[in-house]
């Protein structure tokens, strides 16, 4: 088949660019170069100076692993992007490597099978955790492969590299932020003592940020800025750009303690520590490339501890998020209304429903910006799960089937993420029987109490047991934590039971996670029903401390989609009660037709 | 307090083993010496010889540690036997070590530190697991304290120890014995050659029972007999004593290409293994007393692959678990009939349910032995869940309560294990609401539905949601393994959330397990219902596999305790289907004033 002639060029131009990136290998001695989809921050989203794996490949899905040797050039990427990186990588001589198949080895296994005895492979040390190298070290040993991590070869054949952003910094300031820096910094002083460590390195920009009652807009969604941290008994460094925080901001930091300096001089610190001291780092959360520098000083590895602060809201905190959870149904709630009026009366695309949902939300006060893209996702779009429409690639919403809709907002008072999935024209019976068998995996999750601390991958199955028992399963967690006013994706938890349990994943009060079981079936239909849900104390007992989860996302849950027959008694009593909570908190908030639909959907059955 | 003489005179005698042993471990350089539970096969059940640690302090409970060293003697013991320690060990100069309280550290631990830099521990390595050993190391690398391994203290103080038992060994033969030595021995073979192993070393008593269906009585409850095994590619070495195996035995066995060698034989074909073959062994079923001699062959660990194999019952295994079921059942039906005719008719002590029981299941074709030591425990002492009646101390059963039976049976088609509880009197409300929830529990986990492979321990929060949603929880797992005429508690899977997750524990068809949630309120009362469930596929879909249990175990769940408005229909709909399953089997088995026990205790509610 003839590829049409843009998309000749545009293979043309990746081909190219692999030669360079093979001339350079050459050049430098290096067997096989590998690309990461990462930055020196280990983020979710990454600035585009970071995004050499899609400016070398033209594949630009969130995850995935470019290698290249002098005769090869792969791709690896995990299932939900086969397709796409099948039709991004056509012509440009890159093979898309099945990440996950069972035929298909990972990058790291492919090379030490490939390589030669004693080949050498580059790999930027500046975006790869030390967590990870480990696992690329032991993949190599015993074929006597060594691992080079102090090159660039981006620089030198990417003259249009963007450069780093350049966004401002700003403080979270009160009501909204809950806690004082002062007190966050005591907090980790005091964590940092526990673990006898004289300095806490910091380079993950969401602690960063917590840490110091800071915010940015560096990345897409998340409300971060590029910074790295280095805290001492009595002194706090924050490597940030010039320009980035300006002086006002910059005399107030000072006051609590906190220096600026410059982004780059994080290595010249860390090298300036000296051997009898001892410096806390997280090995998942830091590169090789920056700790490369701490080349003197003691080690103890950890958990950042402010994970864990800042998994765990205080009460405050946790006010703030029920406020911006109502304002955030009313959004719902007129965006909904809109959307049931519009049907049939003008034609609606998944991308409308993207502009109109975050039109509702912008409405609102505190809002900042989404937490995510969202998606909107219609019937068989809707069974894969991280679909995103596109300019060139969308569903009209027309006919019968389910749409789903994945959305949040950042706002000053917490982060929200939730979906739903209506009904469009008539829902079939079996649609019905999968909607309602996801329902009542969430509400089994919502009704669920647990030992404080038990670990929270272990709760997995109480969501998926009624999915299971129709004999289908979904291939993502169940639950992720959710930041304030920042990340909507946390740790240290994780209510996925394929995650690797370690003890920091224990469950504790105060942590916002989400309730989300999902049923996919390709080429027809996705649900995924989600609420976010508050770890609340439920009872203190002779068998020790007991959590609940309050239920903290309002918005109606379709009740059109449901098989009634299907529902227990007690979960016909849990929807119930949450339609009461909805109404009656939403109602307040709302007015003409998101009113009338609000009463619509609420209605108890 | 003055003890009574008896007891000073024992203490007394206690306190001079102790300086025994303190003597030779000055003669032999040692500053600490060690005695674990444990036996060379690393049992459950051990032997007398290996009795050790009972013979030097007095404390027989099944789980413990001493530790001497010059000034100090110390066991270590679980909160079960705290109590049991003080009383035992009084006046001995030996100190209770209440193991898992907050502020006791391990043994290992509690060496490091007390002793100077440098020390040497002595530990018998012929009872120290591999795997063990490297934590003894672990805990004792920072200090420089060495471990001494290859010394046996305890031959030179003990003249009376006694010898190996020389109980002789028996075919498991057809139609019981549903898998031939041939093919058992063919499927271990292709896991080897899997593992690239030339050899394989098994230690575990209930692999080499399996493996060669042969069955021996050298413990207590569980049909093995003291062996060690070397499985090579064309052959098969069985180490036992000699007299075990008689010629005609032999004769059959070496016709499968087994030979017989002595037992004490072991190390020395470990030590003719040559440096260019590979060891297949089992770190946490093989000690580090006869793996020493295995100096210049090659190693691989892994779980032993007889443990998965053996774990999997077959159809024809299954079947006959059902056969025993319904005599185990029907044998209950007899028990329990008597038990409510005599109450108040006569004095009936815990004792006296033990002796009942086991002669209801010897009146039963094809019953062999108990499978454990009957559990009879009323009232309070049902709230200590190892609780075991004796001579000296038992409870009279009679006013209100509930009495707790955990018992079972060594069939020669399958291994049982039950618990029940019933009303003595009148149950009050309290006692009925726990009842329920442990029920509910109970219920959850036979309704199950879970993907093939799933890892067992996850399945736990499913049987403890509806006792956590009470405020209360239960110390110990919720279902372990369960043999075929083998040991009640065998692996690898386990359905326990505190459990170190590993892949082997995957649930596979063919495994049988028990579910027994519980419920214990210290100086109250106790309540675990358990059945043994069997793993059978449940449906093969587009998401793959799945499984869901069928339930073994025929007896009638007293519906006496139960609170009717705290089930939910499903739950109602389960116990009356399985009453009526309960019935329908047994019936034809019981006459009497068993038959009309089983009549009234299986009427539907």
């Amino acid at each position: 088949m003839n590829l049409p002639v843009s998309a000749e060029h545009r293979s043309r131009v990746h081909a190219e660019r692999i030669q360079a990136l093979q001339a350079a290998m050459l050049a430098r001695k290096v067997d096989a170069w590998v690309v990461l989809s990462a930055d020196p921050h280990l983020s979710e989203y990454l600035p585009e100076h970071w995004q050499g794996r899609q400016w070398l490949s033209g594949f630009d899905g969130s995850a995935g692993t470019l290698v290249v040797t002098a005769g090869f050039a792969g791709l690896w990427t995990d299932s939900r992007y086969w397709e796409q990186a099948d039709h991004d990588l056509a012509g440009t001589g890159i093979q898309t490597m099945r990440a996950g198949a069972a035929d298909v080895p990972g990058p790291a296994q492919w090379l030490a099978a490939t390589l030669p005895r004693g080949a050498r492979v580059g790999l930027d040390g500046q975006v790869l955790a030390v967590q990870a190298q480990r696992q690329w070290l032991a993949a190599f040993a015993d074929q006597g492969i060594r691992l080079a991590c102090d090159l660039d070869l981006l620089d030198g054949i990417w003259p249009e590299r963007p450069g780093l952003p350049r966004g401002t910094v700003y403080e979270h300031l009160p009501p909204f932020a809950c806690r004082s820096r002062a007190a966050n910094l005591a907090a980790l002083r005091a964590a940092m003592a526990e673990r006898k460590a004289d300095w806490h390195w910091i380079s993950s920009l969401d602690d960063i940020a917590w840490l110091f009652n800071l915010r940015g807009n560096d990345v897409s969604y998340n409300p971060v800025f590029l910074a790295h941290a280095l805290i001492g008994k009595d002194s706090a460094r924050l490597f940030v750009a010039p320009g980035k925080i300006d002086a006002g901001l910059a005399d107030i930091l000072r006051q609590d303690g906190v220096g600026i300096e410059p982004y780059d001089g994080a290595a010249g610190a860390l090298a300036s520590l000296g051997e009898k001291e001892t410096l806390l780092f997280d090995p998942a959360r830091s590169t090789v490339g920056v700790l490369a520098a701490a080349a003197y000083v003691g080690k103890v590895e950890a958990l950042n501890p402010s994970q864990l602060f800042k998994s765990r809201k205080n009460a405050a905190e946790a006010d703030h998020v029920r406020r911006s959870m109502e304002q955030d149904g009313a959004a719902l709630c007129e965006f909904f209304a809109w959307f049931e009026a519009a049907q049939g009366a003008q034609r609606i695309t998944e991308l409308t429903i993207d502009e109109k949902i975050t039109e509702a939300r912008s409405r609102r006060p505190n809002f900042v910006t989404p937490s995510f893209g969202t998606i909107a996702a219609f019937n068989a779009n809707g069974a894969m799960p991280h679909y995103h429409a596109t300019e060139a690639s969308h569903a009209v919403i027309e006919g019968d089937g389910l749409l789903l809709i994945d959305s949040g907002g950042q706002y000053l008072g917490g982060t929200t993420d939730i979906t739903r999935v209506v009904p469009v024209g008539q829902a079939s019976t079996a649609q019905k029987r999968d909607y309602t068998a996801v329902l009542k995996g969430m509400i089994a999750l919502s009704l669920a109490v647990f030992p404080r601390g038990t670990l929270s991958p272990l709760l997995d199955t109480i969501a998926r047991m009624p999915i299971w028992q129709t004999g289908a399963d979904y291939g993502h967690g169940t639950g992720h934590g959710v930041g304030y006013f920042l990340n909507v994706h946390e740790g240290p938890q994780s209510i996925a039971y394929r995650a690797n349990v370690n003890a920091d994943m224990a469950m504790q009060p105060g942590m916002i996670t989400s309730n989300e079981p999902g049923l996919y079936r390709p080429g027809s239909w996705g649900i995924r029903i989600e609420n976010l849900v508050l770890a609340v104390p439920a009872a203190e007992t002779e068998f020790g401390e007991f959590l609940k989860f309050e239920t903290l996302t309002l918005c109606p849950i379709d009740t059109r989609c449901i098989e009634p027959g299907l529902l227990a008694e007690a979960e016909r009593a849990w929807l119930n009660d949450y339609h009461g909570e909805v109404r009656r908190r939403l109602l307040p908030l709302v007015d003409g037709p998101a009113r009338e639909w609000l009463l619509e959907r609420t209605a108890q059955i």
